[in-house]
């Protein structure tokens, strides 16, 4: 069951504290892409420019990314810089350009669109709800979206919810989309707008999955060295879209396990630059991050004391 | 076996979004005390002004709190008054009297001497040490502390803390004490200097435990409704301790619970203003919680699929 991923195709500059590169690969569908076709085929549909270095996606070729929805335009790819502060929690933006990205208006490839699972990267709601358009009748929906979004297309935006079945935003995002203070009472604001899923991602914090009588919450995993932590949210909704691909089910089993391997592998996005660090993770070593996170969540309740009040 | 605490007992005046209170019951020993004797009794040692309203404490004396060492000194009792923002995670101080509490040196009433448990709220880390002075041979202390000691009496604090088993603080002061970005990093410079176990508390995104060789995460309850924050931490200690010295155990399953059972006893704290939510709060309904907390960390791991690399 292939994923269709929709979003930018990007390269990025980044400064960190401990390092820097230089127009390196980046960009949502690049990292959801990496992330996900660790678990299960991805079809890729974005734009580049005359200057993008294609040939070093071919990693991703090679493990089930089906590249041929990338538009190759005349003019420059996106690109974006950054520099993150010492805590690695916050960042300037130092530069940003659109490129061919601004004129982006996907056309998904006839053999994309009967695609199950959709995933509509951080892009304009209007071209998100496009997408959805030229899909026949897809599955299971997970879309991103951001505060420039949430301000300024908040229209456009609350139409496109209405056909999402998973919505995956930070967690000051969804407290601005539902203007709610209480993350529960904003997810909950969400929900009765069309996703039945909403998924908070809260960086060095965790995750949060807010089902429709249940919650799941996984952490951060507490790593000794951050070294980049761009793209690891959507690395995050990679992880995840692709195990419950690979699984096959969104029960309430699968989709706590979907969000524990997005979370490892959002944490191993982190410990290199750009997509380094998911170009060569094996399944088993996913699975012992995994494994730890069970360690690190896991408590036994306590045996219930007879003739205790 | 009792836990020996000592502490400012204060009046706050609190204001939040959803209402104020004026000179209610306050003061780390407190909340820490109206926590743990859900579960275990405590010995208090602080001081009160004139002003003190000691009878408001009757409910902590009727299950097992002896406040035989909260001296009566002439003067104001500590007072504090602060106004949290919308979000609830950040408020002003309006404003702090010390009162009585400025001249405080705990004195240890000799059947306190022989507490095997020990918690010290947050106070000075000079008088902290000389609590430690009169306590014969404690087995476990814990402490808090904060980031006017962290800044101003450092070389004391580090002292303090060779005499230490356990230290509970929140994130932003355990990076500034140890000069550390990563929180895991902290703890290991932290657990070089004394204290076998660290606990950092991250207010909604919960706690963490750092022990030897390894670590143990507890989310925030994701509450509804939080009428107000304060002493929450005190609130996580007091159940923390309060269950270990239950339980009469520090093995790892043991430390595990405590972080449920303080994060429980911490969320219930922020349900109403002061000590209000700890007053009247069965057994019962604080394990109803911790099999709630069971509920959104608990995940299956995955069956090894044969022949999968």
């Amino acid at each position: 069951m292939s994923i269709l991923c929709v979003g930018s195709v990007a390269l990025d500059s980044v400064e960190t504290p401990f390092g820097s590169v230089d127009r390196v690969l980046g960009g949502s569908a690049v990292f959801f892409t990496a992330a996900a076709t660790l678990f299960n085929p991805v079809q890729v549909v974005g734009v580049v420019g005359d200057d993008y270095p294609l040939d070093d996606l071919d990693f991703l070729a090679a493990r089930g990314a089906d590249l041929t929805g990338i538009e190759r335009a005349s003019g420059d790819s996106f690109f974006w810089a950054g520099r993150y502060h010492l805590d690695l929690s916050t960042r300037d933006t130092l530069e940003t350009r659109l490129g061919v990205f601004a004129d982006f208006q996907p056309k998904i490839p006839e053999p994309f669109r009967h695609a199950r699972l959709v995933f509509l990267g951080n892009i304009d709601p209007t071209l998100q709800s496009d997408v959805l358009d030229q899909v026949e009748s897809p599955e299971v929906v997970a879309c991103d979206t951001m505060n420039y979004w949430i301000d300024g297309s908040r229209d456009a935006l609350l139409e496109l919810l209405e056909r999402v079945n998973i919505l995956l935003v930070n967690d000051e995002e969804v407290r601005q989309l539902a203007e709610q203070t209480s993350l529960l009472k904003a997810a909950r604001w969400v929900q009765e707008r069309g996703p039945e899923l909403v998924v908070v991602k809260k960086g060095e914090h965790g995750a949060v999955l807010f089902a429709d009588d249940w919650i799941f919450f996984v952490p951060g995993f507490p790593l000794e060295n951050v070294l980049d932590p761009t793209g690891a949210g959507d690395a995050f909704a990679g992880g995840f879209m692709g195990h419950l691909a690979r699984a096959r089910s969104l029960s309430a089993v699968e989709l706590r396990r979907a969000m524990v391997y997005g979370s490892a592998v959002g944490s191993f996005a982190c410990e290199a630059f750009s997509v380094d660090r998911l170009k060569d993770l094996p399944m088993p070593e996913i699975d012992e991050r995994v494994e730890a996170f069970r360690r690190i969540t896991a408590f036994e309740m306590r045996a219930p004391v007879p003739g205790h009040v």
